[in-house]
């Protein structure tokens, strides 16, 4: 079995810059990498996405929203996670459950305790490994801001939301599986701290 | 707050009829009646329903689809059902959670607690009454094959799934709020019995 690895962390945190770079680094030793990303990552998963993100951001329900995420993630990882993991190749994805544990469980009501619920029912796993990065919400808002972007909703809800969001993500990192990174650092610095963790 | 009612059975069991006369005989006496049908009865749940019925038949797994199916059914309650039965109407709904715990539940893997338990934790409401249209497999298959229509993928599976998704139904049916209907009569005399019902 491959090693399942998924990069956590707020808006402009830097963390699908970090999840490509380390992918980019195992390639180089040798290693299969299958680099992912969530909403998505699967092309039923990506329907699903695309039925969460387009449209009216307010015409799903959190509730609803949590069912459709949680149906992709099922989806992808029945698809691509799974069988890469079989074959013993390293899967690396930008979020996965503990972004949902943080935006749609804190930012969308009290519905963590039913986002555990559904997590533990249809899906099960965690990675073995979860990079957060983390950074001061003001830097994360102001690097979101600059880049251009559709699916703008999550970075329009502020700066209180995003302090919210980073204490959520400090609080799931007391977890074993893991890893709080200086986001504040240069790219290469950040990339090699990550590797060290290897 | 109005009534709520729903119509299960096999396919070819004409319950998607019974529903429709039942709409007509209760508006014919004044009462506002929505009419609905599910997978679907809301524009978010149609978009899901399209997802999931067409295209390739397994490009969903037993659990991802239940999930959609979840998805569909929080947003149909709460953009259709939950208001018309604030301001009183009766709604008639063509399937509801039954119908998974049938076709999900039983046809594909047992999946029936996990069915059981997505609905208890997503959805939480039964109708308050359900009429259950019983009729022998072999007359609702060959009903239901002589009916042109691009979603046969149930109906394809033949026989012996439709005695199992019967004796499913009349498991179920050992509930309070079901009464089992001979679906064998004439439409005329079938619908006079819902109504004595009602």
């Amino acid at each position: 079995m491959g090693r399942f690895i998924s990069f956590e962390g707020i808006d402009g945190s830097g963390k699908s810059t970090q999840a490509r770079l380390l992918a980019e680094a195992l390639r180089a030793r040798g290693e299969e990498v299958v680099l992912t990303r969530e909403p998505g990552g699967s092309p039923g998963a990506e329907e699903i996405r695309r039925l969460v993100l387009e449209g009216d951001p307010d015409r799903w329900s959190a509730e609803t929203e949590i069912l459709l995420f949680t149906a992709a993630r099922r989806d992808h990882l029945e698809k691509t996670i799974r069988p890469a993991l079989a074959r013993g190749a390293t899967v690396i994805t930008d979020r996965f459950a503990d972004s949902t544990r943080m935006y749609q469980g804190i930012s969308r009501g009290d519905l963590s305790a039913t986002v555990d619920q559904l997590h533990a029912l249809m899906i099960g796993v965690e990675p073995d490994l979860t990079f957060l990065i983390d950074l001061p919400a003001e830097v994360g808002l102001s690097r979101a801001q600059t880049r251009a972007g559709v699916e703008m909703r999550f970075e329009e809800m502020g700066l209180t939301m995003q302090e919210r969001m980073r204490a959520g993500f400090l609080a799931l990192a007391q977890a074993p599986r893991f890893r709080v990174i200086d986001g504040t650092g240069s790219q290469a610095e950040i990339a090699a701290e990550i590797l060290s963790h290897l």
